[in-house]
């Protein structure tokens, strides 16, 4: 356990808090509800941003980038959307500052009013779709398939880091279809692709499944998303896919010539992963001894530190440490050599230890001499003595095993967390206790509200893979026909 | 000569708008000032991060991410800085849009005024700066080589697109030293990345040197730079290298234990580059055809055109494109098998040659009865039939031959276009000609305003590698002992 640090079961809240900043991923800056993203934890992100752009441009996509300003009225035409952000955005009001006449300082210049306020973006549909007209004329200019990484900015009253902040980084899908059916494919295929992500990559397993109506997003006719369970069983959305149907089309005015010479509203999706990502990432593998990352997302993969007395055996130490980088690195394996004099070995392993380094060689002169370094993993936190023969290839493999370990460690969590629950009294039992239930669910969002009031459990998912089964919703009593997820969630 | 398009003698300004947006590089938004960049365009903007990016971690870089918004009493910490950017800065006021009362549309709320109003960031060193006092307690902690990929927001009055936009892409490092020649040093090294950059990526010469007084920028002690000549004879300032001594470290109170045990400022640098490289890539290059891009920045190095009549010369054609394909790709060259048959061979043509990809190949079915191929280069507008035998090699070095002779020929420009002026009469003469203009200047803020004033001229650097030679100021009369460039600039 590191010291000075709290546990999760101390304090789970404050336990994230504390490591987000000590681990060197983010601190709060003095602009409220916005982070400062550090270069230890925008590393992170830079891998989750490579793996992801390439997965959307191997089904087709393109980056593109859209104005940060949107103005009011563009904001205010599809109804639905404006309900859904208008209580939470940044308005630009003026273009200048001027010297105050008392000299105290600088004031907006009444000169310089807009006249019309600009909205900073908190998503991009109107904006992109007000756009989307002009180059859409024939259905020979569909499909359109953007993506833009960006920051938005969403006025949250409560704000942490990572989970919720004013402004956070994102990528945004917006595509545009000739029809129904092949807008319903693209929010699926992309659905696909972040729960490929979350599996792979973070090691994250989640439930993929459509929203409820209460939960979907402003102005979408459905609401794709994947779920995860986080250590302390709270919920967390990580990804959605919308399908908006013509709703931004009819608002923009979006037409386009058909094969059959029709002119006909064009088809619409949008989709999204955030810096939110970095929070479930967090939550999902990092323990009382700070983070732990899966490999494919570690900014180094492999530290490798040295443990000599003297210019003789720190020669030695030197030699090997270079040509295991070369090898380690020749694998695309990424390595740090930490010789720094600065700071001692154990606190050298503190700190890798903390900041959730997959693997850590100790490269000690006296071992060296039988041909023998230590191996410690930071998954499971055991430690071996190990040949340096072979060593690189042992790593590799070490690597992708560690990959595994995480996944499965976190899919065994959730599945010992998510249960059966048939009644309301149970329900108010097992809710306390977190985790996911299954549940029947009459499906009308008067009982959706009234579960949320009572228990602030909301209806995560209604899983893609849910059986039919006859069954009664746990609240009225009325007929279901599957199970929907219930938990309550950041 | 493409059809419609109007050349660069008729009107170079009205080529450069219409080129813009014909070769689906960006668009005008709806938003003032703001640009739509569209998915071709991005693309080379990827390539360009991409070059970049690696260039600075391998200079020891790291990237972080700061927020957009800064609170206004930051903005004034730094006297000549605010004075530089107060001017032109969206402010947000508000965090809320309520219904209005009569019911026709939305306002910002009175009751969501913020406190203190946010500036959406047109540079970040106040921001950065606030932060980089936690971060920074002793020596140990330095040197601290920051950079951030990011949007900013100037709120210019004339703008055009990529070249001065409201909102911009770029990034800027900042950098935090022990010593004024460690930041000195830091600033230096950065112009080099720059000018190594702009000569191998974007075959695009550039003059390396520093910034007059009232060139430099808002709040530096030093700022280097490299120009570049454009093809209708402005200069224009592709990047810019800043030393900022102490200043930001004393306007946010940044101090450090130094070595010795004492406490001292910390010393700053920054430095940029922006979308602008677009609209120096495209006026660096381009012709009355349309775009042309140097191999090294070009999204799609190599496009291959199908001719065939019927489904037995179609099958043909294919399959020796799905092979020459799989070559260039091998040799990590981007290809693009347009097969599409909605469009004619003439009409693709047109297409790749306006967006300026470097080499078509056509695969005609009657040349390759024969093995042979046609060749066509966009930098020269030749072609040449040659055997499909070995093509992807020949590609290989043609696409090395094309990115320097357009080097090359933007040089031969630039050498011809350069020229030393010794007399008030001349310079009159020809800075109406254009082009880059080697004089002597007597040193003094009086005599550049007067300059620019009669001319519009500025002093567009004083050159790193110029020779000490004893001469008299063009317009004083002064003294002087080097000669600095003057040019009318973008």
């Amino acid at each position: 356990m590191a010291k000075d640090f709290v546990t999760r079961s101390q304090n789970y809240s404050e336990w994230y808090n504390e490591l987000v900043v000590r681990a060197d991923l983010a601190e709060n800056s003095a602009v409220r509800g916005c982070m400062v993203i550090k270069p230890y934890g925008y590393a992170i992100w830079e891998k989750m941003q490579k793996a992801l752009d390439e997965m959307f441009k191997e089904t087709g996509h393109q980056n593109a980038y859209f104005p940060l300003f949107i103005p009011k009225s563009y904001f205010e035409k599809e109804a639905e959307h404006v309900e859904g952000f208008a209580k939470e955005c940044a308005i630009v009001t003026y273009h200048r500052l001027r010297a105050k006449s008392d000299g105290t300082g600088l004031e907006p210049d009444p000169d310089a009013k807009l006249e019309e306020e600009l909205i900073v973006r908190p998503t991009s549909e109107t904006i992109i779709w007000d756009t989307y007209r002009g180059w859409i004329k024939s259905y020979r200019d569909l499909p359109i398939l953007c993506n833009q990484w960006a920051n938005v900015v969403r006025w949250e009253m409560r704000t942490r880091m990572f989970l919720r902040t004013t402004e956070f980084l994102w990528q945004e899908g917006h595509t545009a279809h000739e029809t129904k059916e092949e807008a319903i494919e693209e929010t699926k295929k992309m659905l696909e692709v972040y729960a490929y992500f979350a599996e792979k990559f973070m090691a994250m397993p989640v439930i993929k499944g459509y929203k409820s109506p209460n939960e979907r997003f402003a102005g979408a006719l459905d609401t794709y998303c994947i779920e995860a369970l986080m250590q302390d069983g709270k919920a967390l959305q990580a990804g959605t896919s919308h399908f908006l149907g013509q709703n931004f089309a009819k608002a923009f005015d979006v037409k386009f010539l058909s094969k059959e010479n029709k002119l006909e509203y064009v088809w619409a999706t949008s989709w999204g992963v955030s810096t939110r990502l970095m929070g479930a990432l967090i939550m999902s593998h990092s323990d009382d001894n700070g983070l732990v990352l899966p490999p494919n997302l570690a900014p180094i993969q492999v530290v490798i530190i040295p443990i000599s007395k003297g210019d003789e055996q720190k020669a030695i130490v030197d030699k090997e440490a270079e040509k295991l980088c070369f090898e380690l690195k020749t694998k695309g394996i990424s390595v740090k050599y930490d010789n720094r004099d600065s700071y001692k070995p154990g606190w050298k392993f503190n700190e890798y230890e903390f900041k959730g380094v997959p693997i850590r060689v100790t490269l000690g002169a006296r071992d060296l001499e039988q041909g023998l370094v230590e191996l410690a993993r930071r998954d499971n936190l055991t430690k071996e003595s190990t040949p340096i023969e072979g060593l690189s290839s042992k790593i590799e493999k070490l690597l992708e095993e560690i990959q595994v370990n995480l996944y499965n460690k976190a899919l065994l969590f959730r599945e010992e967390s998510t249960r059966n629950v048939d009644s309301w009294e149970d329900f108010l039992i097992e809710i306390e206790k977190g985790g996911l239930l299954s549940c029947h669910w009459d499906g009308t969002p008067e009982t959706e509200e009234k579960i949320k009031e009572l228990t602030k459990a909301t209806i995560r998912c209604i899983p893609l893979n849910a059986k039919q089964e006859e069954g009664k919703c746990i609240f009225s009593g009325e007929a279901s026909n599957k199970r929907v997820i219930f938990a309550r969630a950041y």
